[in-house]
């Protein structure tokens, strides 16, 4: 048996998790309170409200689904498509094609806009497609894990809003890296994931639900195909006076968003991006006398997860075996491409408490000594 | 804000989550590995082996779901019925609903068995509905954590097996502390939590499928409802050489289980079922001379999980007050009634760790303490 204690301590590089910072280790390992337990339904309440924060928003149903990112993303389509609906989605990787595999299996037809991976969506193709199709929902990625393009999400939005479609945007790695105004930009549903910028390990994916959404969802001619993802359901636990069994929610994952949350309030959302750029800045100087260059165009990259293009050297002598050394050799994890950028880039996030410039310098000492 | 550090330490003697064991506490405050690190596949696989374990099988398809008990119960209905497909479900319980529920969701025909909340189902009465509905599913629970009852499998195993049906059965409660023998008895797919006797935090629902079962998925018209639970899907990452990106698995949540596992297995499971056993046994004793007097017969006790009725006397000032200064006062957490049990029994539970003399003794002097 593995031994945990003998783990090496990696410096995680990759598109996620990223290191949780050690005060949320810490909390992970206090004594566990019962789910009904006033106390621990204070602390909820403490987390919402921290969610609502890191969300930019005032929506009372903003809470951690209790399932990791992508049951965030269930989490919306489940409970604002119903078969038949139809919804728009942008695709410009492979974030947003897993959004119409889910889309359409809760039933819905599902149109692609389309952009090539390593761009944005184009908005004027947004806007076009909205005011063609008139779906009930409009999908798309706010924070690209799979490129490292951050999407530009106003224009977008309100054209939805104006053909009366329902918002979804995917923020599970922009969460706590770059500004998200959920409210200000008239975003429905939103989900993001602990394991990116909160510095928490995986396991919670906060959503957010605007009171159109909510009325959307009491509409339902059709119960929500998924019971644990209910949100008429889940509310009866987060919300309200009396608090009713539903799952028994992840104590010990709880404490640990929690203290991430907390860590995020003392530093502020606006140091927290400044921080996040600061990282990425430095990773892209840092890098460069190797050959490595970025993906993506500098006004849509991603702060916390950049896309480097792999020198031909490296291609060559194969990418694989050179992650695989930073790993074994250095304890540094960087992330494959995914997708049709398989074995074309490296993602390498500099997210939370790893967005640092002794981070980069980390990484690029490491490469130095591998490819000199 | 609540200062984690100054929760209180309560002794956590509800339906779950049980304590969590002080090891189990310290393996999640482990510095995080990535999702595809093979050091972590590796843990992964132990993990497998270890369920494979506590669940009585060699079923391949063996791994921890990442969400809790709910989601694994939701993971079995989901890929195991189609639209219009018929289950028989065995109702003898809150879970037994729960099932229903979700089955509907999944677009299935529901046939229920019921018996009264506190019986076992009644296995003729099993076994001649399922040759008089000859369902594709027959779903029941093992260990009814609303009422405290043990239910008998073999016979209705058996006799779904004869008209072709698969069997699923909930093991959320009976998992690591009493026998569950999935292939001896003929089960296709189980789950389980790992708040309950694994000692470890909700957050996990660990499943099995058998051969069977995933033949059955193999062979779907249509596509699983949900993306997240796809067995299919997630079989591309828990298993074969190639470990495949599907989700984000919670690293941290799986350090837990990997302790949890391994107390199982230096304890051995028939000292285990013992040691709940014999808590049991001195649960009903100590509480005695307050009144209270279990709700199920000795024959079909559970023993991790005890309903007791209230006496005359707490019935009339009030069972809420009396949790409340249980837990308030004295740091001990006990279980209300679900369902039509509500305010008519408490559920004491005695998981895992907590399944001690020395938690019964807690109890009893604290009550002793209030009642006096």
């Amino acid at each position: 048996m593995i031994d945990l204690n003998t783990l090496p301590e990696r410096l995680l590089l990759g598109p996620g998790p990223s290191n949780a910072h050690p005060r949320v280790l810490d909390a992970l390992s206090r004594p566990l309170l019962g789910h009904l337990d006033p106390l621990f339904i204070e602390l909820l309440d403490e987390v919402k409200q921290g969610l609502r924060n890191v969300f930019g928003t005032t929506n009372a149903f903003t809470l951690p689904i209790s399932a990791t990112g992508s049951a965030g993303m269930e989490a919306c389509m489940v409970n604002l498509l119903e078969p038949g609906d139809n919804i728009l989605v942008g695709v410009n990787g492979v974030f947003g094609g897993r959004m119409c595999e889910v889309a359409s299996r809760a039933g819905a037809k599902v149109h692609r806009v389309e952009a090539a991976f390593g761009e944005p969506l184009d908005v004027d193709a947004m806007v076009t497609a909205i005011r063609a199709t008139r779906p009930q929902l409009t999908a798309f990625v706010h924070a690209e894990t799979s490129t490292g393009v951050l999407q530009r999400v106003p224009e977008i939005a309100a054209a939805a809003r104006e053909v009366g479609s329902l918002v979804v945007l995917d923020c599970v790695t922009s969460v706590a890296g770059v500004a998200v105004e959920l409210d200000e930009w008239g975003i429905d549903a939103a989900y993001s994931g602990t394991q990116k910028c909160l510095s928490c390990p995986p396991s919670l994916s906060p959503v957010s639900f605007s009171d159109r959404a909510l009325e959307r969802v009491r509409e339902r001619a059709t119960p929500v195909q998924s019971w644990y993802l209910d949100v008429s359901l889940l509310a009866g636990y987060y919300e309200g006076a009396k608090r009713a069994y539903h799952h028994t929610a992840p104590i010990s994952s709880i404490y640990g968003l929690s203290e991430g949350l907390q860590l995020v309030e003392e530093e502020g959302l606006a140091a927290r991006e400044a921080r996040h750029r600061e990282a990425a800045a430095a990773l892209i100087d840092g890098v460069a006398e190797f050959g490595f260059t970025p993906l993506v165009a500098a006004e849509h990259r991603l702060p916390m997860l950049t896309s480097l293009q792999l020198p031909e050297a490296i291609l060559n002598s194969g990418e694989a075996e050179l992650r695989g050394a930073l790993l074994n050799k250095h304890n540094i994890e960087v992330g494959a491409g995914l997708g049709s950028l398989a074995g074309q880039i490296w993602r390498v996030g500099l997210m939370g408490e790893n967005a640092r410039i002794t981070s980069v310098d980390r990484l690029v000492g490491a490469l130095r000594e591998e490819l000199s």
